[in-house]
């Protein structure tokens, strides 16, 4: 309920609405605890309400405990009937988190003449870049099912294995402790692989000598998680530890410029300044970090054109590389807490390539 | 190539379009193999063109073999930038896929006076919901490790374990022999929660004849399956052999009534019928059935509102189940091929409540 007050003093006191429809199940999740509704509508007179279809119902009135639950019918216009209860509770500036162009049209229909319609998709995001004490908690979970994820990593990678049966251990260590499924598609990228940042994983047969980017993340009571720790199976060329040390004191250096009221820009710059210093400036081709929390990519972004200033409280996290077409990609990532001082680590550890 | 063809003649020759812009990721992977572009244009006259950030350049053009692949800069703007190109190609109607009202007004605006813009989301839906070989193939392949997995339920359920726990070995034994992950997250929902039918699964402890609803799926080169079966942990009780033994029947019955050329809704009859007549109709709370192909809820939708007709090559569920509030739940789902003869399972076996 704390969370429906910080909305409304955001949006109806500070810029005029008078009603709040969610359709984004993170955002859905975030006031209420349950994510399988169809829309949430906040208005600013009059309880909220969870609209579901029949398959949610029950479970909306189990696990949504303090709104009010409004089962649609399969024949039922969803916009009409959101349309109708918002003109009952009196809404005249309707506010609207996320929705397609098309559900968009059919709102602005039902609504038409009654009730204006206004898009603030960041809105919540900035809400959720805050995270509140309870988020925190969580959010160490995940980063501890996170940990245990990449100490078996580092137990089973060896030459032979396929980057699938990596991936079948890290997830399998995880998901017995608690994890709810992954929070991305996990990354085992081998060889030349290696070099494609979003890589995935395939039934490649690692060998010996490869880098091998492992990045994935646990997820606990939906909050989730990110890391990224760059292996050799095998004995590290001297090539490969070159780049390693690299990106391991880009990271560091970022880490450290880490804090509240610090530009978003300037810890990327930390780190790309070191990268770039070594002559790899070109092959960092992608941001440094980004937000974590119910999604695993939300705001702040932090990379070379941010306009945000980081706050206590907001989660993100720290992940230079540095990626050699046909060579491979070293990538080295921490979700870490901003606090007033500097910044936590919640994942750590792990930073060497060497498998034994 | 085919499928780029295929569209051409859908939009361009019978729905008067020029261009088409697709934002889906699965649309994406559909035409190109790959999915981590920004954008897919496609000219009626030239070449398509893949747009992509840095982070995902070399990975295009790896993985998206026939298509021209444009860097976008982290400073450009991509829609100013697209718009651009479908005018340079002669660009008159530009249709798109899927988009958020956010996006559709900067893409508006960037096309404005130049480019008239047309939302067509059901053209390429209409396209992927006909399976080619290729694709019936790699659904096959999805089944077979979805199979496997069901079949670890079966060996590992047990009262005392977790749900969790029993999740992880389902995905485990998925995942070792080349899953790509899930196709959504797994549920296994017991006791009361088997009532929910989105239940995922939580750290409860299975207790003795509990009933617990299990519902996952595969992935095989991004293609996903989904299949549920219904277990006891331990010796069903009378009331759950009869609920299990109705949806079961109901189950064979949507089956055998699954042909091209059927109606969807009449498909969902079949299995609403036995389960009205048993007593039961207002505890099947969901529609028969959805497609499954590149997205796990894909077109076309069997429910009592449908207006499809099932063609050869579609690929869909049929999921009838009972839900009991405070007493459980029964589901039994498999993924059929339609054929023009009737239909083949793709996800089989295990119709039982019977762990041994």
């Amino acid at each position: 309920m704390q969370r429906i007050i910080a909305l409304k003093e955001s949006a109806f006191q500070r810029h005029h609405f008078d009603g709040f429809l969610i359709f984004n199940s993170a955002n859905q999740l975030y006031f209420t605890g349950f994510s399988g509704a169809s829309a949430l509508l906040i208005p600013r007179d009059g309880e909220a309400i969870i609209y579901v279809y029949g398959v949610n119902y029950e479970q909306a009135k189990a696990e949504g405990k303090n709104f009010n639950v409004e089962l649609v019918g399969r024949d039922e216009n969803l916009m009409a009937k959101i349309a109708g209860k918002a003109v009952d509770c009196g809404v005249k500036q309707l506010a609207v988190d996320a929705l397609g162009v098309e559900s968009w049209r059919n709102l602005a229909k039902a609504t038409r003449g009654k009730v204006k319609l206004g898009f603030k998709g960041g809105l919540v995001a900035d809400l959720r870049k805050i995270k509140d004490q309870a988020e925190i908690e969580l959010m160490r979970k995940a980063a501890d099912l996170t940990n245990l994820g990449m100490k078996t990593a580092y137990e089973v990678l060896s030459p032979g294995l396929k980057e699938v049966e990596v991936a079948a251990e890290i997830e399998y260590a995880m998901r017995k402790k608690g994890s709810g499924g992954t929070a991305f598609e996990t990354a085992v990228s081998s060889g030349s692989r290696s070099a494609f940042p979003h890589g995935g994983c395939t039934d490649r047969q690692i060998r010996e000598g490869d880098l091998v980017v492992i990045d994935f993340g646990a997820v606990f009571e939906n909050y989730r998680c990110d890391m990224t720790r760059t292996l050799v199976a095998g004995k590290p060329a001297e090539k490969q530890k070159h780049i390693y040390e690299i990106v391991k004191k880009a990271q560091q250096a970022a880490f450290e410029t880490t804090k509240a009221q610090t530009k978003a820009r300037n810890v990327d710059a930390a780190a790309r300044q070191i990268i770039k210093d070594a002559g790899y400036g070109e092959f960092f081709v992608h941001g440094l970090g980004h937000g974590v929390g119910l999604d695993v990519h939300e705001p702040p972004t932090l990379n070379p054109v941010s306009k945000e200033k980081l706050a206590e409280g907001n989660v993100v996290t720290i992940e230079p590389g540095v990626y050699l077409p046909g060579f491979g990609g070293v990538r080295i990532e921490d979700t870490v807490l901003v606090t007033k001082e500097g910044a936590e680590k919640l994942t750590k550890g792990f930073y060497s390539m060497n498998v034994n």
